[in-house]
C-alpha cells in the first residue's frame, strides 16, 4: 500500500489553495486564500503558498521523505520543460514566473507543474468520470473552452504545451468575435459568456422574461448562469439558447472525436450545472457531426469531481 | 548495426505490391500485381502475396531469422488487435478478412497490420518529411482526406482504430454532401473530386477553358490532376479553385493544430503535385484560423517520400 501524501496547489486569478491528498484521491486537508494580485506580486503570493504548504505538513506531522511530491496547477500559457508560467490572462503582470524553481527552492522536494485544464484532465481520469479509460478528452466548459488530453494511458501536451485547445477551432466560418481574436471559434458559441450573449441578443425579441428576472431586470446582468437556472425551471426561451450552444458544443466535440477517437469526452462546469439541459443537445450533436462508429465507441459525460475537483487536479499532477 | 530486413505488403483496390527493405528504409526489391478483386476472392489475392512473398525472400537468400517481420498496409476500417480487415470500399466482399493470421499462417513470420493512412504517416515519420519529428500529422490528400497521428514519438490509433479521420471533421455547417453521408465535411470541400466538383460547377460561367480543354472538352471528365495541371500553366480559374479547396483544407488542418499542436502536417498527393499553389492558400488560411504559437511551432509540408511511399509504409509498420 502507497501510504505517501502529496501536496497540491492551485493558483487562481481570484483564489489559490494547498491540499493534502493521498495518491489514491483522498483528501485530508485544504486551505484556500485570495490571491489577491492586485495587492501582492507573484512573489508575495508564492511565499505565501508555501508558508501555507509547510504548515499543514507540519500540522499533519509528515516527514519530507512520507511526501510524493508537489503539484502545481495554474492558468496557463505555462511552459512544462522548464515550469515557468508565462502571462496567463487570470494573472495580470506574471511575466515568466519560475513557478516549479520556487517551489523546489522552497519545499525541497519534487515539484511537477501543469496548466489547470490538464490537470484536471488528469483528475477526472484518475479519479473521477474518466476513470479506467485509456483516451480521455477533458473540456472545460466555462468562462472558455479548453482541454487536456489523455491518449493511451498517457497526459499529451503537445510540442509548447498547446495541445488541447480544442475551444479554439473554428466551428463557423465569420462567426462571432472570440476573446482570442479569431472569428467562430467553438468558444465564442459555446461557453458561458457566449450563452448570457446568447440571450442578451434576444432581448429585442421580448422572449426572455424568466432569465431577465434572475438577473434583477438588467440585460446586462445576464449570466449563463441565470440561463441554466431557468432552463431547469422549464424556461422554453432559456432550453432553446442551451439548445444553440448545445449544438455547437456537440459539433466541435464531434470534431474532436473524429481526429482522436476517444473513449470518453468529460465536460466540466455548465455540463455538470445544466445536466442533460445541455448533455442532450451536445449527444444530438455529435449523433449528426460524428460517425456512428466513432461515437458509439464513446460516451459524453459531465465532470464527476464536484467540487473537490481543483484540489485533486492539483494532487493528480504528481505521478 | 541492423543487418536484418523487412517485408512490406500492400493490399490496394486495384494493385497490391509485396517489398523488401531494410529498417533504414532502403528498398531492396519490390514486385506488384493487380488486384482483380472482382475476379479473385481475398483468399486467392492474399494466398499469390504470399506467394511473391516467399519468392522475394528466396531470390535474395535470406533466411527467416535475418527477416524481422512482415508489415501489411491495407484500406481500413481495420481491427489492430485482431489484425482483421472489415469490409474496406475499396474492396467489396472483404468482410472480416483476417489478414494477420493468414500471413502468419503462410509465411510463419511476425505480422503487423495497420491501415493505409497510418502506415505512411509512420514512413513519412521515418524516413520522409516527418523524420526528427515527435509529434507528426500526416495527411493524404487525394480521393479522400484521411489522417495517421504519430505523438510523442508514437502512433496513436484511437479507440477501436478510428483516430484521424480528419477529413470528417465539419468545417461548413450545411456544407455539400461528403460520401461518408455527413454534410460539410473537409473531404467534401477539399479532397480531389471536391476540387474536381468545383470546377465543374462553374461550367455555366464559362471561366474553365484551359481546364475543360484538359478533360477534352467534356465537363463530367474534369479532375483534379486537370485543375492542378492547369493551375501549373498559371490558369487564374484553376488557381481560384486551388485558393478555395486550400482555405478549407487550412481550416480543417488549424482546427487539427489547435487540437494536437504538432511539429509538422505532412500532405499527400494533391499537396505533392500542386506544391506551393496549394500549400501556400493552406498556410494562409492556417494562420487566419490557428493561433500565432501554436502555427509558428508547426511547419506545413508536402509528403517527401513520391513513389516510395506505398512500399515504405508497408515496411515503415514493422518496428
Amino acid at each position: 500500500m502507497e501510504t505517501r501524501v502529496i501536496l497540491g496547489i492551485d493558483i487562481g486569478g481570484t483564489k489559490c489553495a494547498v491540499a493534502l491528498g493521498r495518491p489514491d484521491g483522498e483528501l485530508l486537508q485544504r486551505t484556500s486564500v485570495q490571491t489577491q494580485a492586485d495587492q501582492h506580486g507573484p512573489e508575495q503570493v508564492l511565499y505565501r503558498l508555501a508558508e501555507m504548504a509547510r504548515q499543514i505538513i507540519a500540522e499533519h506531522g509528515f516527514m519530507r521523505p512520507e511526501i510524493r511530491g508537489v503539484g502545481i496547477s495554474c492558468g496557463g500559457p505555462l511552459d512544462t520543460t522548464t515550469g515557468t508560467m508565462h502571462a496567463p490572462p487570470n494573472l495580470p503582470g506574471w511575466e515568466a514566473v519560475p513557478v516549479r524553481a520556487f517551489f523546489e527552492d522552497a519545499l525541497e522536494m519534487p515539484v511537477f507543474v501543469e496548466n489547470d485544464a490538464n490537470a484536471t484532465a488528469l483528475a477526472e481520469w484518475r479519479y473521477g468520470a474518466g476513470r479506467g479509460f485509456k483516451n480521455v478528452v477533458f473540456i472545460t466548459m466555462g468562462t472558455g473552452i479548453g482541454g487536456g488530453i489523455i491518449l493511451d494511458g498517457k497526459l499529451y501536451r503537445g510540442t509548447n504545451d498547446l495541445a488541447g485547445e480544442l475551444g479554439h477551432q473554428t466551428v463557423l466560418i465569420n462567426g462571432p468575435r472570440c476573446g482570442c481574436g479569431k472569428r467562430g471559434c467553438l468558444e465564442a458559441l459555446a461557453s458561458g459568456p457566449a450563452i448570457a450573449r446568447l440571450a442578451q441578443d434576444s432581448l429585442q425579441y421580448g422572449r426572455h422574461k424568466r432569465v431577465l428576472a434572475l438577473a434583477d431586470g438588467k440585460p446586462a446582468k445576464i449570466t449563463a448562469e441565470h440561463v441554466v437556472r431557468a432552463a431547469r425551471e422549464g424556461d422554453d426561451f432559456a432550453i432553446g439558447i442551451l439548445n444553440e450552444a448545445g449544438s455547437y458544443m456537440g459539433l466541435g466535440i464531434a470534431n474532436v472525436i473524429q481526429i482522436l477517437n476517444p473513449e470518453v469526452v468529460i465536460l466540466g462546469t455548465i455540463a455538470v450545472h445544466a445536466g442533460d439541459l445541455i448533455l442532450d443537445p451536445i449527444r444530438r450533436a455529435v449523433e449528426e457531426y460524428a460517425w456512428k462508429r466513432s461515437s458509439d465507441a464513446c460516451r459524453i459525460v459531465a465532470a464527476g469531481l464536484g467540487d473537490r475537483a481543483q484540489d485533486l487536479a492539483a494532487i493528480a499532477i504528481v505521478e
